[in-house]
């Protein structure tokens, strides 16, 4: 065993942090308030290869394991939560598309979504098949060699501003394995883009639902074989699940160094208000249960990269664990600042609103807890998950 | 013992209701959207004497216990956790007027603010004297038959908006003993209103610095004696504490009916998630805590309203209790709501936003911790607070 | 409402302490330590009626409601957890002869039973049915006027010490409508005692496994009808879990008392470690915690008393809640004792053992969830359960 | 990163566990009962490295280091909890005495210690320096080649049947750089031993008090440097405390395997229990920071191993939350057998009451609050504490 950065991971890691302190920490605030998408500074997260961290190297991406790409995520959620999560998400879809897509695709659409140039959109959860993802009912039927998709997905991240969709639909029986993926150009014919969600956070990124009104979709754009688009997203989602946990560790890093930053300062009965046993208390607590977090999406990333067969209660156990975490040490840091904690003019209400929810998203902490038990239930289990 | 509602309990409670669901409800989510402080709706809560519900009938009051009015905000509270909370504050700061004024200053003020025409802030919190308020430094000096008041408080309630300012200034030695309460008009010359602050909530009342540049206030608006300031204010902040204990048990109970509703009405694998046991294990203990909040707000007025020597123990368990209560119901509740629990279409992220300052408000819930070992260690206080 | 007690209920309180006092107190430790249920001391405090608290004077009980009770075995708790519970669960027996046995049983029986002479055990659980007790097979067979019993009883408190065994027994259908309650002679011909199981608490009285082989029981033994058994279980079970909830705040407030007297005493790093801050945050926890407990009890025994509709609601609650907060107390005031809370010289690992069974007791506290989600969910439950 | 056993590792833990499964879970519950220190089987245990496991290899031991020692604790803590903090006590003590010792003394002492066929206790906490260990005042004075060492040590896990005592002592000025440590053979004269105490738990090792009363040490039983000690004693409280931590989650996961049995067994409601949304979140949970706490403790030991210079806080930090988990999977886990828990025919009380005492042993979980603060508060601790 080995608890050690590599000297490649450190480089990543300065790499990201440098970025991240320059571009968008200085910004976050502004980003959050006024609802900005800040794309151009996507486009320069591109030029580090932030934007194709674990796409393949055929796709132009990095080819980077998990545990590699969540060292860079946790040094961008330190400056803006919802920016880091944005990355994320783009990395996600692109990676399958560079994983899933014929190389005739990859070459039409990879180059610049790993740039950063154009950016892409998950697109999975419907108004009626939230948890219940197989559930979905968005639509692809065949006309000739096309796809024609109707129906519509909700709560997707960058709708309205990405360029490529990564699309779960109905092709076949109900259930899992009636699903396939496709990808679909954002301005296709018969997409229409609804309003601007207005959220309590992640206000960096837009929000919508979007309709598809028999858009034509050409069959080379699917990803993977018919069928196999459910199997194609919950793999995604491991993944995902491991981004958003580190979403939320960066984030609670960053809002725990500042805490610890405030106490020392601001004065109460006359001394720093560090000094008072329950502030330290309150303190270590954070940062226990913070590294505890940190070593559960580490340790998730690296069952992944190593093709683990239990690699999904891992990434299950690691997003349950670390987005409750991420948001209690948030909640903590918002209490020691008082008053202050309050407004807007201190970062810490917006690093509670923008964790929040990533106890819902990509499975809530719920449905994480569904999978953990289905495979702890099963014979053995306990022996290879540890 | 008796733990149920008097008839006039329920009348009261009947009228809260149908004010909060008519006038409050209908509006709360607009008000915090966009910052609106309602105050033609805090007049009409004043027809029904809302503003002035302990105040002492000799200032127009209802001289109402404090167990009484509890019953009403919660009441409120379920309508509009934030206008609720600025009645409370209204009538904290009136009945400070009303119980401690000269009957001359009483006959100036206290028919138009009863009647919610003309409203009052709570001034003690400093920059430098949060948690600690006996360190407030804004001064007021004899000058003649006046004083004259210099300094500045933060986060006031209602500044900018309010007319009446009770202002807690230090007249004399340091520490406690050396402040004296006075009321001020909120547009006496050489007052200036600090920006709107932004707010993670508590949209639909404004804060605001407040500075005083030489502020000239007769000795006749004087509450109390001088040097009696501290003890004034600290009497008012344990009704204080029992109101915003109970804006919170209003809003979770709020909540957990949303929450309740929507649980059965939103289906997912094929069923109400009303259904899963996860679910209704959650509601259980949301209920139960809830119940028990209550209780303790209860209690801690009862023993107010009986002038019970270990009252402000009380007010501060209760205080400290409910609001964790309020927020954690709220916090499940939202969570419930999965995505639609983080979107303002919603009222869930309100309440969210909301309750969370309650934890900081009236003295934090650490200074409730404080008062209440400070004294749970004194002989015998084990015997008298049960 | 009023939360003061009454000066009848003060002088029960204070009889029942200086009882608890002076004759459990004194002996808890040798009682667990050595498992004697000390059968002369119940007497005893049948002689001050606290064996038939709430017998119905027809039975010579002293016909006192839940709430009355409580206050008294709260008091009993304090001194021995233990035998403060068999007491109440005797009381449970004796109240459900009283109540629904007919005058010549009572007669034959309960004098010597709420005089604490003879002891009753109340028999439901069975092996295959613990949280769903409905579904109990333990059988009593129409045989002419007599009825053969045949099964056994499981976690029988008292058994093989008691004389009196009030049993619920399959009479006719599967389900709770089959159910019918027996009063049997603990040395009826036929019954056979297991072995006394070794607890990890609850030293202070036997608890066995009983078997009934053929057990011949007359019909004038029967409580209420045939097929009310359950209903009567189930109702003796609403107190009972006011009991056992007070059973848990009795014994959760002198392990409050004695851990706040032991921080003042002992002295770490040159001062009492009452006087480290998380010291104190932690009692002020232990002590608002407890407060919420006690009056949720009281609240639940006043529906009780007041045949509210939702009693066996505010019973669950009131169970689940006290249990949960006085094993929680109990575990913190351990851990103040530091290593000697965990040696039997000291009381604290005694009240941490005992308390921890009321969590599973009477209805686990997931069942009490089961119970009180299932009525939340009913329409307009959420008016009426406050 | 590499998060996975070596070959060499899985050997160890392959051994172990079938020692721990043939000689130490089949008796487990018999020495809790009967308070057995089984020192036979300590001797075996000595066989196959495990009583000098970490002991240097001058001194016969096997040199490991602590995360390997970790993988062997945790295997032989599922077998019987109580035995195997023992076999890390002894560990403790042994490898002090091999790392500090000259090598006369090692060479007459080691061999039979690590061997097991001889016992070490380590001798630090008095009565009244417990939390506050660098206020020990039991005495070592010169006289001419020796010390005359009086005074009393409590809570001396193995007193009474260990042979060798590793004791600190204060030879010099107060405070922590006054304290020498010594090796006393048990049998010195003028050494007295108390009563066994009667613990909740760890039965199956007895606790006394020693007395020294002028007992003669000769000058060459010295571990390290005068003044030395408590630098010695802290140094074996890193490792100490990442075994007891390893103890906690060796306890735990058998905890977890069993309920994890039991509830897939019990049948409540026509299914098994495990059926039940609430058993199986309990479940996923329980997994989940077990294996949090997993990662901790090996973190913790990489980092001993590495001389990472934050070695002890992430020993401080792993303590703290290992024993927290482990201790809340084992009442977990006796919930899930509900009654069956209670009594000691099953093994879950067994586990409840033995992993108690690790939240109060080698520092309690306070003091661990108190070490992370303290060096979370020290200028640029985040970037190196994760």
């Amino acid at each position: 065993m080995d608890f050690s950065l590599s000297e490649d991971q450190q480089a990543f890691v300065d790499s990201a942090r440098a970025f991240s302190e320059k571009m968008l920490a200085p910004n976050a605030a502004l980003w959050d308030a006024e609802g900005i998408f800040p794309k151009e500074v996507l486009a320069q997260a591109g030029d580090l290869g932030f934007m194709g961290m674990y796409s393949p190297e055929r796709a132009g991406g990095l080819g980077m394991g998990r545990l590699d790409a969540s060292l860079i995520v946790e040094e961008l959620a330190k400056g803006c939560t919802t920016t880091a999560a944005f990355i994320t998400i783009h990395n996600m879809a692109t990676s399958m598309i560079g994983n899933y897509a014929q190389q005739a695709l990859i070459d039409a659409w990879c180059p610049e979504l790993v740039a950063g140039n154009k950016l892409a959109s998950y697109c999975l959860t419907e108004p009626a098949a939230g948890s219940d993802a197989a559930a979905l009912q968005t639509s692809a039927t065949k006309d000739g060699s096309d796809y024609l998709v109707n129906g519509s997905k909700v709560f997707i991240s960058g709708a309205g501003e990405t360029d490529a969709l990564v699309v779960m639909l109905r092709t076949g029986e109900a259930g899992p394995k009636g699903i396939t993926a496709l990808l679909i150009p954002a301005d296709a014919e018969g997409i229409s883009y609804g309003k601007k969600e207005q959220k309590m956070g992640w206000n960096a990124q837009p929000t919508r639902t979007i309709s598809f009104d028999n858009v034509r979709v050409p069959q080379a754009n699917r990803l993977g074989e018919e069928g196999q688009g459910f199997a194609i997203a919950m793999k995604g989602l491991d993944g995902g699940r491991i981004n958003i946990a580190t979403c939320s560790i960066g984030t609670a890093q960053q809002a725990l160094e500042e805490a610890t930053a405030y106490v020392q300062e601001r004065q109460q009965f006359g001394e720093p208000i560090a000094d008072f046993q329950a502030t330290r208390f309150k303190l270590a607590d954070m940062l226990t249960e913070l590294v505890a977090a940190r070593q559960m999406v580490r340790l998730a990333a690296y069952k992944l990269d190593s093709d683990d067969s239990q690699a999904t209660v891992y990434c299950a156990m690691a997003k349950r664990f670390a987005t409750d975490v991420g948001f209690a040490v948030c909640n903590e840091a918002l209490q020691l600042f008082g008053g202050y904690g309050y407004i807007r003019e201190y970062p810490m209400e917006r690093h509670f609103r923008d964790t929040r929810v990533h106890q819902i998203l990509e499975g809530t902490n719920e449905i994480m807890r569904v999978i953990i038990a289905r495979r702890l239930l099963m014979e053995g289990a306990l022996e290879v998950i540890k």
